[in-house]
């Protein structure tokens, strides 16, 4: 799997895509499919396709289109999907009781193992027979839990501190859901989630609707 | 201001993160900042800052830097935040609701009207004051009341025929939460969220480390 190392992060971020589009298509039983036929619903080119599919290895026989079963399933490993991520929520606000409610990442493999938060009203509730913890106990709680990934959702001023404590207790991957850019080592994986910034391009595109 | 219209999208969606900066920025009361400061905190390359400020007019003078106030209204004017727009939400699930609780969103400029769901065990619950609709009454409330963004948070199977209900009410702008890729004529903008590709990037980055 050499081969895997030079994949550039274009090809990567489509690869959701791919894994989405193809479940559908193993759920509604078709078993093939042509590059062509994958453009026309993914919005792709097929040749685009093809070249990204080959990236990762010899997925389709010419003329005979892919197997879907094969290539979801080959895509489910190569975004690593066959395997449990131990998770955990820091903010159990707005955002973060909404992603802890969110069972599909659970489904993907993102098992949600505890939540915090600093708000006294919220320590000690449920989300999903999961009780929210004193953020600081956080600390502890980390160095005692082999911990995958930290969400964090609490207000920018208190991101990084969070991020900190995550980075120095061997959190490898973090969903960032605050509105700042985080500073950590660089291998520590981060993802973004700005929602204003999203919002922010739609009201630029409808400022320029009016000009 | 005919220079906007060839502005490309990898510009404008920078301009957000100009946006949050220089608002520190202020509040921090800093008065004027160099090319080479900004870079510093934003991470892009002087170059790169002096470049895109360059696509919309003259905000700053060598070697004085930028006036920060002047820079943050040109932006907000930019990204359109000097009006308001009409906003409903459809879908009061987990997203939902998180995104009717966030405030932030109101002094953006995005005014929430209404919200709707399908669930009677929603409908006429509040949040923030206002009332969960029954979807049944989307369409007449869109056609009573004039609407700039529609958000949707409902599953994606319901997803596109929400987006065909806003499309055929006017609403120009969608921001979309639900996992699909919603079918839009070309004039009508969307901004999609989809959380469980932001997820499984990460997902994919962890499984690299452990070859």
């Amino acid at each position: 799997m050499d081969k895997k190392k030079d994949i550039s992060m274009a090809v990567i971020k489509r690869l959701p895509k791919y894994h989405r589009y193809l479940g559908d298509l193993l759920k509604n039983e078709v078993d093939r499919i042509s590059s062509k036929e994958l453009s026309k619903k993914i919005g792709f080119t097929a040749s685009q396709i093809r070249q990204d599919f080959n990236c990762f290895g010899d997925f389709g026989q010419q003329g005979y289109g892919y197997n879907v079963k094969e290539l979801y399933n080959q895509i489910s490993g190569i975004l690593g999907l066959t395997r449990e991520y131990k998770t955990i929520i820091v903010g159990a606000g707005n955002i973060g009781q909404a992603i802890a409610n969110y069972t599909k990442f659970d489904r993907l493999g993102f098992s949600l193992q505890a939540i915090f938060d600093i708000n006294p009203k919220l320590v000690g509730l449920k989300i999903r027979d999961i009780e929210i913890n004193d953020i600081d106990g956080l600390e502890d709680y980390l160095k005692k839990n082999s911990t995958d990934v930290g969400v964090i959702c609490v207000p920018s001023k208190a991101a990084q501190n969070v991020a900190d404590i995550f980075v120095r207790n061997g959190i490898k991957s973090i969903w960032n859901f605050a509105p700042i850019d985080l500073k950590v080592p660089e291998e520590v994986h981060t993802e973004n989630v700005h929602l204003s910034e999203s919002l922010l391009t739609l009201s630029y595109l409808m400022s320029q609707d009016e000009n």
